[in-house]
């Protein structure tokens, strides 16, 4: 599978190609990625001008341990985002058997079988054992699936005889940070963290790796000093030691959340699921949903693996919430069109 | 040796460490980096909040072919920076001899004998021969050394039979290209082109590859999408474009070198050497002019291979030139107390 024909969101060139007539501006609920950004403090121009220095570099990974609640600071490696670091570890590894639990995101098991592993997703989580190496996606995306700190022990456990590696994607974990595998990371595994989603700020590229000494050592050498720009380190630092706006945010995403699901719940066919920044509708009326809403401006994230599942992200602004409610209700109206045309009095409406 | 040993210019926290009397603010000359930047434009907000898009982290890559005058623009891959591609490059390979024509800029050898490659560092072009991966800076940093495009693409030929790899580091050809390989890119030669040093941006973090086709994949896919920030996308691929500002710059960081020739040559025992954005001062007195400088603020280069060298970037302000001026100055004076103290009638300065 080559990296372009990974579906991704967040891509509006996409959405303007499948959709050129839609009305701008787009609303890109394609992502989850949370609407209300952390506010950027002013950053002056020696940050875009100097190389970061060692010591803030370092800072910015203080800040993180203490954000995660890492009983260790030195096993916080720092880099230009999560997704370099899902691509870097499984170059760090021998030829392993590889079981991911899916579906998750599809930049781990592109990865893991671009470095030429053996790579099996599995659906239930007892069957992960005999692998080399366990990825879980926790809570997972899209479908928000949470394994406990338990299980995700027990796992690393397993692992450990045969020198085996837990991989735990934390990305979604910082508004449902009960379960983290942080606070009490075992010898045998590596926790990503993501920065950009729960604090809005994905285009300055932060992420985290969490990792026992050696393998922090690797991942440290493999990105080279100075990985994350000047920028992100000021942003990002001051933004993980707020903790209180993330409190805030988190109580006002979750409600966004929950007004999110009463709007989707007419058209939904199983339980709504996911976390506080993306919810999954599941619905045979999928494929027709996400060509209504396209040709409404709205930009939906839908999957390969399973053309009834749609993911929606938060809308941003009280217009937004309004163009999606209005584009939900009509698409329920025009679903109901073929009953009506049973009735020689009523004419149907134009799809 | 550890990553923490080797030495590297712009750690102003390193200078307040070894010069906590020093008076504030610190000149920092120990970079090679344009001390007047690029005006970085106005940075939307969008920018930080969203993922890149593809489409304008290909726009940057284009940007960079033609800057850089490549006939293949799909042979370009941008990354956060230079340092990463260095780091990156000798785990794509299976383990080879590698021969660096040194002493140059000091990732290099750590990178690939991180990576577990057989490194040998040698003085003399004509010494690089029986190698698998030749590693050229050029031109040289410190010494500015320039090899010709005619050499460079014979150690190309010459490697060609048994697979073998030429990669040429050509962090500072911005200024002076040449000599560049990019226009005439042989199929087994890898060209890294750092952006922040002549544009005075090397807190944004990025840097190229141009490779040929199959490495250029292997190092998109090492990186992953989004390796290179929203804000630095956009800056750069102005700055890319911006043909007019980086001829001025050339004209005025020369002026600059020369102007920083003067002010050295009463202390230099050979000539002074390197690229327009830094000069390589050799004298024996290297290590107390260094110590001279630190105590009155000023922060240069040293190097751990040869104690006799000090490398001077250019300083940014009329004050700063002043400064510096003063204390080569009052080296230069002290240096002739020994002299001096053999008349009675005269005091020894203090030093």
């Amino acid at each position: 599978m080559s990296e372009a024909r990974i579906w991704h969101g967040g891509d509006l060139d996409e959405a303007r190609r499948l959709f050129p007539q839609a009305p701008e501006p787009w609303i890109d609920l394609s992502t989850g990625i949370n609407p209300i950004a952390y506010p950027v403090p002013i950053l002056p121009a020696s940050l875009f001008e100097r190389l970061p220095s060692p010591a803030d570099h370092r800072d910015l990974e203080e800040a993180a341990a203490a954000a995660y609640d890492a009983t260790d600071a030195t096993a916080v490696v720092a880099a230009p985002g999560t997704q370099v670091l899902i691509s870097l570890l499984p170059r760090l590894r021998p030829r392993s058997r590889v079981a991911i639990l899916g579906p998750a995101y599809a930049e781990h098991a592109h990865a893991w079988r671009g470095a030429g592993h053996d790579v099996t997703e599995v659906e239930a989580p007892d069957r992960l054992d005999g692998a080399d190496v366990v990825v879980v996606v926790n809570p997972n995306n899209p479908d928000g699936r949470l394994l406990k700190r338990e299980a995700l022990f027990r796992h690393a456990e397993e692992l450990r005889p045969q020198g085996g590696l837990l991989v735990v994607d934390e990305a979604f974990a910082d508004f449902d940070a009960g379960e983290s595998l942080v606070p009490v990371l075992p010898g045998n595994a590596v926790v990503l963290r993501s920065f950009g989603k729960s604090y809005g700020l994905a285009g300055l590229r932060i992420g985290f790796a969490l990792a026992p000494a050696q393998m922090a050592a690797r991942l440290r050498s493999a990105l080279g000093p100075w990985a994350v720009s000047g920028p992100a380190i000021e942003a990002g630092r001051r933004a993980l030691r707020d903790w209180q706006w993330l409190q805030a945010a988190k109580s006002a995403r979750a409600d966004d959340a929950r007004r999110l699901d009463r709007l989707l719940s007419p058209v939904a066919e199983a339980p709504l699921r996911g976390t506080i920044l993306y919810r999954l509708l599941e619905t045979r009326q999928a494929p027709e949903l996400f060509q209504y809403l396209g040709r409404r401006g709205i930009w939906v994230r839908r999957f390969q693996y399973n053309p009834h599942l749609l993911r929606f992200g938060l809308p941003r602004m009280e217009t937004d919430w309004q163009r999606l409610e209005e584009g939900l209700d009509g698409f329920s109206q025009d679903q109901k069109v073929p009953e009506l045309q049973s009735s020689p009095k009523e004419k149907p409406r134009p799809v």
